[in-house]
């Protein structure tokens, strides 16, 4: 059922915004998880400029149902004005499946 | 061929549990390789709490044929009740794949 | 269409030779950013014994018009012989996309 459908998240947030903003997604039950990768340097063009940041990464898992949810939630609440909510297909076990769908589902 | 299609790997484990549970996979080709990624906050609802806990994130990278053999291997081997295995569709250069395919042949 | 479709790649380097490496395809706009995680151990067979390396992961977003020239720029540039080069397609926000073309447009 594509309605259940496991997706994995990645985005970047700035070190002191990351915790409350994660938090907030989990609360929510909009992920089942997430993973904090701290201490990651992101490079791009600003202003003219090749810049380097110190950011972190979080890789989120969820469900396809939740995903209009989750980008209402970074249009609300992400802190950069283009927020990154990259979103891939991936496989996962039945039984993780199960639990992922458990943990998302907001009369838990 | 679907057999040697490229596959990418993503799991969690506690610290302690990584190395031996990682070089045994390599051990038995049923990856080609891994990368450890140390000191990462994982966050998730245990027990009506959001828990955060440290733990390690491993990408692996190998080929559809061996995806049976790893789903066993976790079976009996991973140390959580229902471990994560993101199994994600990749693209990888003709010489890489080769790389992949002798590095996951048990006639090594 | 496919010429802008958004793109994840994923490869490893040696710690001294990432910031060169990075900068330039971010400066030939070939990427429209990347992310540097520090501290990988990476795992794998090497002449018959399982070795484990210190390397960095990079995680680079990119369009599909511009994985040719990445190509090229991997031939040429990476330091192992057979370098990782894994491409995911992945899906962005139209406001994301839009400065991920922008950001890869050579005439910025």
């Amino acid at each position: 059922m594509l309605f259940n459908r496991p997706k994995l998240i990645i985005t970047t947030l700035p070190k002191n915004k990351c915790k409350p903003f994660i938090s907030e997604l989990v609360k929510q039950r909009l992920i089942a998880c997430a993973n904090v990768i701290g201490n990651v340097q992101s490079m791009y063009w600003w202003k003219n400029k090749i810049t380097t940041d110190a950011e972190t990464m979080v890789i989120m898992k969820t469900t396809n149902k939740k995903i209009k949810g989750i980008k209402n939630f970074f249009l609300v609440n992400h802190p950069y004005e283009t927020p990154e909510l990259i979103v891939l297909n991936v496989h996962v076990e039945q039984k993780y499946l199960e639990w992922m769908i458990k943990e998302t589902d907001n009369n838990e």
